[in-house]
């Protein structure tokens, strides 16, 4: 049998106990699962950037992989956690607006509100959720449970809101929603938004008060410390500098508008 | 056959050449061992931090998890390395304390001190035992060798002093053992301890001045910015700030007095 | 059948969305692929780090493992990427020199550009061939694809310079090239080049000003604090605090120079 695939994003920590210990009991409870560790550096309680990270990396996986995905302010509290099918993945995650983002691209097929304690730790603490009923439920899943005994289905889930560029003749006005490892700013306008205006090649990106002008390619072809505009692996439009940090250069962060003429 | 199981818990620092060395070691002794990461970013030569972490952490792995664990100021003198049972999980660590906590919940079963140099790499550095002995008998060991191979038992082993709580008829007065990675701060307190001196929701927590009334049970039942009390997941007490850095805020950390009221 | 071994070295950052993805293509092609990240931590675009890092990682690992490196900072550009074999071991990675370490032990036996489309993912992005590309070619080679069909063989390999010690009758120059997690200095200097001059506790080691009698074994037969001169795991000198920091306490970095009398 092949073994099944769990991935885990969470806010954790990379090397804190929390992740260690949900992956004991992953696989005391199923020890043929095969973990994967997408993310334990979300930044803690942010939800938004979790939702990002989430519709950017688990597309790639294969058909059902299973996406447990703990960023969970609310853990305690009444709070629900769901068990989502979208777009062939499948995900464990607390309903926060955690997969606002997965969603956006394709309607969920089957939403189930885990209701049911049988397949979650015996003793389930109130501050550790991840451990106690995540974990556990999850090794029920890789083991071939049938999703329908987790609980009842459910079709509310909840959302967050995702700023959209708003567009006029003269101009489209996005922001920067993310900013990478290498201090990229990622934006959320995109490439078919932008190309309508004409060749890329003529566009003027405006951000913090500095012009670029022209979208290009890639990072090679331009010097050291160019300040460039392009478009990221999920055809986003792009700020970077070139082997530098544009984040420091432009003190631009989440949120920064961006301008495209 | 199953996938033996292999965690590492290293202060290498989680990139560090030296984790992909152990794992090339351990790998190719044993091509089928299912490796996982506890952590490597254990503070350098902190033995007493990553006790606590371990102890946090490895119970819970399925029985005869072999957890290999290498905080060791010693390397290269004459400090012995030890194969433990305890608990149902199996442990490789150098004998300097470092499984001091783990011993705390239980007696070991079988204490064997690696003498046999069979099982180590044909050559030893002096400074990089977690690839030429540890992860080599590692690999011996998933591969199924009876652990009374690797050298005589032996039934002393090294301890650390563990702060216990001073209990009078009007105070419990422990300290910090550890700040997780949120900022929280994790005491010696544990609840067993503050629940004899009546409802949890009436005693008063006083930590570098700063006094809270009330253990609660969860993070999210309060305010944005809150000091709070609580029991983390192995029911000792915590101090937090609800989605904030407990830590930074009182200027707090291990050895810090915390004193229930 | 045993399960393909993949490495992967990058410097993307260990929790970036860019590593999940390109495990997602991975594992999408070859599900039963055992992978292990080295280091995601190489300091963005410095083939130089990287070059090092896998020449001390990658012998370590068995026979035929696939270490794929991507560290590109010519990604998109007409720089070639190449399939290599050597001292055992298989490598996919830009030709910019990043396999210029790992060719200093032996001469490839074999090196393939990949040239063949048919085994990259149908659409290639301009910024993230590591996705693209590398991880699609790897699954394919994961599944038994013989290399010969990637693209034809080449044998000008992009290489870089190495510093090399200089040696007179009075000293040997050389210059530290990696500082490690412990703020460890590791030089070019090798046990063969120090110990020709005599016995090692009788050389004298300058570096930054500061100057150390003798090469000792470990770090354990020192006192907290001292600084020392010992050989590395890899029979290289390296300068080290007990307990401490050598590259902030003699403010020394890659390209310091250390002299050994």
């Amino acid at each position: 049998m092949e073994q099944p695939l769990v991935t885990l994003t969470t806010d954790f920590g990379r090397d804190s106990s929390y992740v260690g210990q949900m992956k004991g009991v992953l696989l005391s409870g199923c020890p043929g699962a095969s973990i994967h560790d997408l993310s334990h550096s979300i930044r803690p309680q942010h939800v938004r950037e979790a939702a990002i990270f989430l519709a950017d990396t688990t597309p790639w996986f294969s058909a059902d992989t299973l996406h447990v995905a703990v960023v969970d302010p609310g853990v305690g509290t009444s709070r629900r956690i769901v068990y989502v099918e979208c777009d062939r993945q499948r995900y464990l995650a607390p309903d926060n607006g955690l997969l606002s983002r997965v969603l956006l691209k394709a309607p969920p097929t089957r939403v189930i509100s885990l209701k049911n304690r049988k397949y979650w730790r015996s003793e389930v603490s109130n501050t550790f959720h991840g451990r106690d009923i995540f974990a556990s439920v999850a090794a029920h899943l890789c083991l071939g449970l049938d999703p329908t005994g987790l609980g009842p289905e459910v079709d509310d889930l909840q959302t967050l809101d995702w700023a959209i560029p708003t567009t006029t003749d003269q101009q489209i006005v996005g922001e920067v929603i993310c900013v990478d490892s290498f201090g990229n700013l990622l934006t959320n306008i995109t490439v078919d938004q932008l190309v309508v205006r004409g060749p890329e090649s003529e566009r003027v990106v405006e951000c913090q008060g500095r012009r670029i002008t022209g979208v290009c390619n890639n990072y090679g072809n331009r010097t050291v410390g160019e300040l460039i505009a392009l478009f990221d692996s999920h055809l986003r439009l792009e700020i970077a500098v070139v082997n530098g940090n544009a984040a420091q250069q432009l003190d631009a962060r989440e949120g920064t508008t961006v301008i495209v003429y």
